[in-house]
């Protein structure tokens, strides 16, 4: 009954999700790890086997599931391999580098016939984003209108162009919003600061509720995510993810995390746990591939907006039967 | 060396206006009252002058300062009845119902060449508010790029209607964040929730700097301001307006006020101690005509923007030189 | 209607009631102000006199009533000259140097048959602790049951010696505690860490609620005051005493204030204004000569304590029929 | 690699070690529930084996280590016999119902010369404690001079008697001080409201840290424990135990959990993957017999302060070798 997993990449998020998996996942064990790098794919395989070919990782007969945490690149066709071998992919969003590609999965999962992957998209499993669903669920804040999203990375990496603010850090928010609120963004406006750092989205959904983001590449000071839900009869919002409090130097207060590893640690280890018990139970959790796609595709259109200023109407087509 | 004020109006805000003017304030004494309803003003008036009609307080010759607080419609020509007479006058806000009556009395006191009127935007005197503007001024947090307004009443007035939670609610957003940010609003955008409230509004500015504004005229819960400044280098926010918390049946926290009048206690008493010291020493203090005038000229260009969802330019004319 | 009061000191709280009484104190004026440096008094002054002889200022008939803010050694002989001149006196705390001396105030007032003497024990005017009062009084956390005490300065002066950590810091502790309790201590225990600071003393009350403080000398991090009310169906507490929280170089939170003067500087306003409006209205507000002595003499009894590790019976006699 | 458990015990927390075997711990399964009633062994055993003979589980080859969460007066017992049998246990708090009992526990243990037993004091494992003694390690807030304990539970269960919030309760506060300060406590006093309810309780320590800890076993409102350290240069605290924050009804605030199981969820966790690592790597972790001695043996010396009112030395003999 134990789950024997294979993950493919060894950078941050993939050795924690092995780490995760070894120490802090019931029911599950690192059979195979997989890195273009053989010496590292081998330092962290342990006793697992190590890899260079992440396919050949894919179809060997040991690894019943895989975790894809490589390149964002990479994704989408690595997605599409552990589909075609039939195996559970838990795969690091963004599911695709664009959504047509993001369309292809789904496509693919389709003609399956059967909901295989799961995209990371790990903030539907921190207890505080939960804990706002439930409350949006028990009716005690009454009908939801707005959401106030803000997302700020400490710095953007050297790597990040243009529109990347949106296209990978702003689809957390779109993720998280579609799923707190059950609802479908329809229209968005978008203003930016001087440089384009930081910018404001505002999203119309199709249920009338409004979407606000905040969302910071350079806010410097350190990474923070905040959200509140605002309804008819009241609010709820992320409380601050700390611990303790100090009081030292003539300042009362608490840290901030450098990046988002320690912030959504619960939810990375809630969110494999869910997993792998998801496959023994054959129900799905979490974003589906669909899910995945829509993220994407309205990343993009937004983009656009930061082109014209003018207000774009958001266009994503038709959720197929397999993910109603 | 004390001040002889006379008060227009009794009614919520010009009964406190006199409480503050006799319990709370140096150099000051309230010799006469105004209501249309002479008992009431007699009530109010205590061992001052009880007058009905507001022009003959103006010109009554002990008088020699004024406090407006009569309705919204009367503010205009009762500030212009002040500037003819030549007394200092503090104006609740709005300065008049509308941007073209705002401008007669800005043309007025630039024809008179003297500063007179202020306008009661009591948030300008707001600890809070005034700590924030200190810490963007000390350079802090770097340069100013984002300011989140938050504003929640409990429930709108029953004499609101379609547009007033623009003209009547956000013109303290208006007014705040230029003072805050020093910059001049140049484009809107809207976004309204099913009924239209609450609705999320965005500024952009002359300096690049973006304003998003929540306004909710029936948030229910509670009366509740907030506002966050967002820089290069870190951010400055309102702390909860509370002195205790409380552990009770399952709950911690604090209570919210019912309206305005308890949040920004401190903030008339400040002002109100100020404009007196201001008439003193002859410096004007607080809000001018001008800026009375540029928050009711940009919500009435706002407001264009609910009917039409599209992005509006504003536009409110050159600052006269006395306003520099 | 405007009362003249003449304040005797100016050092950091002479100066600060001068300040106090000049820009926010409503129905009163400055007329004398005392230094033993004749230049400073001139200084402080203003248009008032200056003195550089208490007792000269005591008696000259145009002061009305008297701030005595000089060292504490003078405290008692002063009062004592007030009450023979038949004057209010706002007296800072202590009353006097010794319970004995401070009984002799006491015994001075009974004989005169009339309050005139308020102890400047300025929490009972401080919003927090008056919320925290209004609280238990409205059954709200039922009965009190414990009261925790922080109390904590950044640094004790260089004049501090063993004792005064008890004398001249914790009888705030003492004074407020019987006043947010309305009970007597009877019973004290006391534990110090090493060095003497900082100190946990727990006190034992006439009504069986326990009263437990922390008095800090060196914190070091800043000034702060703190205290927490317990009840059968609850607490209440203060919130930390700012208004703004800031983001920066990684920590989310608050500053801490150096000294007193920032922490109760609402609170030394409102009891001056209280105090003025008291004379007027010949009510005594605030501590009475009696809880100064009370205080006093709590403080030298729970002083003998630290010497021997012992609990210590409290005792400070019966209260005259003129504070009851 | 998968550690074999049998867990005696299926009341709240026999049944949540089960759970968080299952279900959360890596490299565990659970093989056998005993419990007096055969049904409701049988119900929480799943594809385990049932037992109503706690020895006959304890002496059962497939169990390779035990989880002991059955009543308090039986936990002595079964541990000398996990103790006998060679294996591994973790004992819930208390380790015995007296401090004799407690004793010959290490003594047995001592005798075999190798720890096998660990006792459930799960505080060691919280994220907030261990936050709180990495910043104490790290120097950050100097010297530990002081430490608050708060404990209140929202009512007593009614097999509560007298001295039970000291030997039952309390015992938490003993033993996460003793690890936070790593000191040991030589003196006790004791004050307790009327009715016994809440008790204040100072302990000093060997280092001269002085603990501070209230019990209070009605305190209705909510579980509520926290925890302030105070060193030289600042202090630690835990911050609220909470995820959300909501605005409803004219409340800000969140809510308290009824009792220790939501509260210290993440603890007890951390602390079964902790032990299961620790028998693999053989280091053992955690609060050992003799820190489970410990902690009943001062408890039992400090309910003895509550008859005469009086300070007590504390004495618990010599730490033998094997806890070094």
């Amino acid at each position: 009954m134990t789950l024997s997993v294979g993950v493919i990449g060894t950078g941050v998020m993939g050795a924690e999700h092995v780490r995760i998996l070894r120490e802090e996942t019931a029911g599950a064990r690192v059979v195979a790890v997989c890195d273009a790098d053989a010496g590292r794919a081998r330092a962290v395989a342990g006793d697992g086997e190590a890899f260079t070919d992440p396919l050949a990782l894919i179809h060997d007969h040991k690894v019943q599931a895989v975790v894809i945490a490589s390149p964002d690149a990479t994704h989408a066709d690595l997605a599409l391999a552990c589909l075609a071998a039939g195996k559970p992919v838990l795969c690091e969003k963004p599911l695709a580098a664009t959504a047509d590609q993001a369309l292809r999965v789904v496509q693919a999962e389709v003609q399956l016939g059967k909901r295989l992957v799961q995209v990371g998209y790990m903030r539907r499993f921190d207890p505080a984003y939960v804990e706002m669903l439930h409350v949006r669920q028990s009716g005690a804040i009454g009908e939801a209108v707005l959401l106030h999203n803000t997302h700020r990375n400490a710095a953007a990496p050297d790597w990040f162009t243009g529109a990347m603010a949106v296209t990978n850090s702003f689809v957390h928010e779109i993720d998280i919003s579609r799923w707190l609120l059950d609802a479908e963004p329809v229209l968005a406006r978008i203003s930016a600061a001087p440089g384009g750092d930081p910018l404001m989205i505002t999203l119309e959904t199709d249920r009338g509720a409004v979407v606000s983001t905040e969302v910071y590449m350079n806010a410097r000071y350190g990474y923070h995510v905040h959200a509140q839900l605002v309804g008819r009869d009241g609010t709820v919002e992320m409380a601050a993810p700390t611990v303790t409090l100090t009081n030292h130097a003539s300042q009362h207060g608490h840290a901030w995390p450098e990046n988002w590893v320690p912030r959504f640690r619960d939810a990375y280890r809630i969110q494999m746990n869910a997993w792998v018990r998801s496959i023994a139970e054959e129900r799905p959790v979490g974003a589906s591939a669909w899910d995945g796609y829509v993220a994407t595709a309205i990343a993009e259109q937004v983009a656009t907006a930061l082109q014209t200023g003018n207000p774009v109407r958001l266009d994503f087509g038709q959720r197929p039967d397999l993910y109603l």
